[in-house]
């Protein structure tokens, strides 16, 4: 192999392993070659990704080192993408009866959660998280999407009680807007105890959702880093139950009588 | 920039958009070069790709044309993974009451379900599909990522309908092994009619799940062109309602009173 080609697969390796630490001798015995060899190659890729912004590479020294990749999204590429999606929300036929917008096939589309993932996972990184914590179903990909650039497990929060999950532990919360009395259920195994979470959710309403997930964190003894969301409704006129989280869009106007739909990409 | 660090930025970009085609003047205008230079830079990639066998490189020629790259796992590499997983699920502790193996922590682990996906994708590649379909919940990720290995969308099927996802098709199914009566449901607009269809799943038993999934296709005349499982439960020996399905694993055997579990990885 030669070298520029060399340099080709250690980035593919590097980008489908985020956060974990890789050390120089795995490169080494995988490419037949040095060691020395292998970490002049990471300071080409180091000045590749400062150059372009798509990522950090760590260098961890001494004998249990190695080197670790982050992904980045540079933040106008993030705004830009933002902006788009929030053209793509505001058509009109995304209007469903009673006001609700239709969003659930850009929630399973890899090319739009992806990203979305990618920008999460920039903004919380620096907050250290151990696991993404979700409740099903719509938020699980884009859970997934911020995990996987973070390189840590997602924790998915299920609706009533799983006989493949094992025993577990269950809290009732109130749906903030419809007033609803619900379950969500957290099987003893999903999470540790005393971990870092950071919670992703598609929505935010009244907050009600966002709330029990914080009250079932509490039973885990979990320190909740951050609360991403993907949109909160600006429509929405009345206090929330959780204030202290961060929305990339906002759903600002909808009047179901002209199918006209206004959302909007917040500034980060 | 140098040229090896504009292939490195090249190989980001291209791996971080599969399946999407990319004119060879997005990289000419982003890296400001001429496209003769970047025709040269894609040769380097590809012959890296051939040597590690991580992908595939496709030059569509022409005005209309550029370079579209996909993902591969190579063979011995996917069989590999299966093996260290199939131990994995084999310890005694996964053992649930009733024989239910607990698998949640590794569905829903981003470092687990991306080569799973990516494994799917290989295999399923050939056929062309258009869309992944699942239904809730434990699926999710394991389509999510076969999707973004593929580069198309996936598709989310749900218990029960939904009012954020307008009008829909639903059907009833009898679950083959609790003969329970189901309803599945997917909202008209999230899957066009006429498509070519993957069905990828996390477990079968009976299969009255992958036959409700695939009656709800009958209804958007779409084709399925597969079925992907992650595990087949061989400890089922009363004939399944679907027998044309590729499984990764095997659950082999469970003894609920010893906690004795084996899942065998299955040859691809």
């Amino acid at each position: 192999m030669k070298r520029t080609e060399r340099i080709i697969a250690l980035t593919e390796i590097l980008l489908s392993r985020p956060n974990e630490l890789l050390p120089l001798g795995f490169f080494a015995d995988r490419f037949d070659t040095a060691k020395s060899t292998i970490s002049e190659d990471l300071v080409t890729i180091k000045e590749s990704l400062r150059l372009t912004g798509k990522g950090q590479l760590e260098t961890v020294p001494g004998a249990a080192g190695g080197v670790k990749f982050f992904p980045v999204i540079p933040k106008e590429e993030a705004q830009s993408f933002l902006q788009k999606l929030a053209i793509n929300l505001s058509a009109a036929e995304r209007m469903l009866p009673g006001g609700f917008l239709y969003m659930a096939d850009l929630l399973y589309d890899p090319s739009v959660v992806r990203p979305l993932g990618l920008i999460f996972a920039s903004i919380f990184r620096a907050k250290n998280p151990e696991a993404v914590v979700t409740v099903e179903t719509k938020g699980i990909p884009l859970a997934l999407m911020t995990a996987d650039s973070l390189g840590i497990p997602a924790v998915v929060v299920r609706h009533g009680n799983k006989v493949t999950e094992g025993s577990s532990v269950s809290i009732n919360y109130v749906s903030g807007s419809s007033k609803r009395i619900q379950t969500m259920t957290l099987a003893r195994r999903a999470l540790g105890t005393g971990k870092r979470v950071l919670i992703i959710d598609d929505f935010i309403k009244a907050g009600g959702t966002a709330k029990g997930i914080m009250s079932l964190m509490q039973e885990f003894n979990a320190e909740v880093v951050g609360l991403g969301i993907l949109m909160e409704d600006a429509i929405w006129n009345t206090s929330r139950l959780v204030d202290d989280y961060l929305a990339l869009l906002q759903f600002a106007e909808a009047d179901p009588s002209t199918g006209k739909t206004i959302v909007k990409a917040n500034i980060l």
